[in-house]
């Protein structure tokens, strides 16, 4: 499969064209981002270690049904995905009150939520991705009620794969953001990446991040953390 | 009825104990708050103009067979409403892009929605009402799936009745704020005020701001546009 024409350039990954004109290849950056792009730091083996456990958790949803645009890795930094059209919203899912939602509500960060639950967010750099509803969502015509259904349960259901995977080896899930896109038959299905750089793992025990939060909030090495992450998910 | 205690002081409004266990004094004040309380000013015969549209307002919705927990106007300032507690949501009700949701979603100001959208904030000055939806207002607790639904249509119900009130006198109704309360049956009542404090209102034809936004931008005087409204409304 030959590396073809650069698509899009975005904060953690390129996307280029290949032979086939349904699969993208995916070139994962080594810069980390955060507060919509202020901060920005280029970290050696991000991208590689990003691509190795986003493929991982990708397989793991594959094995238990959840369709993915993920095809397979194939270099260090490197993947073939579905082509998709992204929908353009940030679909967030909490076990546990952190970050954003912590903060706006006021929860100390760590609470428990009564239940999981489900937030949206509209992916626009220039409004700051502004947290939106499902009657926001359709004056802005960015999805249908049907697809907003899907979106929903989907993301409930990686959820409901990944909360026990990572419970197993000690960390535990707190929030996560997925994206999801448009295949060419019009069908909703998960894309992007699912890695630290997208979720809130904590160490069950000692509540340590593993994170981007440890980038966010300067807690030390990156890579020494999402590292951890990568051997609890059997990697290397 | 005579006035007992000073229950709650609120920005634009005092409550008091009566006789009648069940009835609240409603003292409105002459002071215009915005942004949170960060701007003030003590603007004379306000709280003189908000008791009368308000009074006009519910008295109109009861005879749409809307009832609220007023009960009735006793003097320039003051009206008597039945005990309610107050459910801390606002319930905002949008027909056109304004304020907050043009800044948040970018939309120009004047955009008609392409349907009318209610919107959930969370009631509490130190988190600076965050918006919230269902699913926030479950985990936080603070009203049941049926209280919500019962929020919903009502909010729904007074904008039917509301829109076309306006509409008859070349008045825009681009949105409004309600709150709601239980009442000593946990029946859910709607409360509060329905003003220029709490509505935005435009002249059809002008689109001159005939509301709140004219202090909190410096359009010119307050009291002159609220005169307007409560003309309108066939007020002295």
């Amino acid at each position: 499969m030959n590396k073809g024409e650069l698509l899009y350039e975005g904060k953690a990954k390129r996307l280029y064209a290949t032979d086939d004109a349904e699969v993208l290849f995916v070139e994962y950056k080594d810069s980390a981002t955060a507060f919509n792009g202020e901060k920005k730091q280029d970290i050696d083996g991000k991208g590689n270690l990003n691509n190795q456990i986003t493929t991982r958790i990708f397989e793991k949803l594959r094995e238990a049904g959840i369709v993915s645009h993920f095809v397979k890795r194939i270099s260090d930094n490197e993947q073939l995905v579905r082509k998709v059209d992204i929908i353009p919203i940030e679909v967030v899912v909490r076990n546990i009150a952190a970050g954003s939602l912590a903060k706006r509500l006021g929860y100390e960060e760590g609470t428990p939520l009564e239940r999981t639950i489900v937030e949206f967010y509209y992916k626009d750099d220039n409004l700051g991705d502004p947290h939106i509803t499902t009657e926001h969502i359709d004056i802005l015509g960015i999805a249908t009620a049907e697809e907003v259904d899907a979106l929903y349960k989907q993301a409930l259901a990686v959820n409901d794969v990944l909360q026990p995977i990572f419970e197993q080896v000690g960390v535990q899930l707190i929030d996560f953001k997925l994206e999801f896109g448009r295949d060419v038959d019009g069908n909703v299905l998960l894309a992007d990446e699912i890695s630290p750089d997208t979720c809130r793992l904590w160490d069950a025990k000692t509540k340590q991040k593993l994170d981007k939060d440890v980038f966010r909030r300067d807690l030390g090495s990156l890579t020494e953390v999402y590292e951890i992450i990568l051997e609890k998910l059997g990697g290397k």
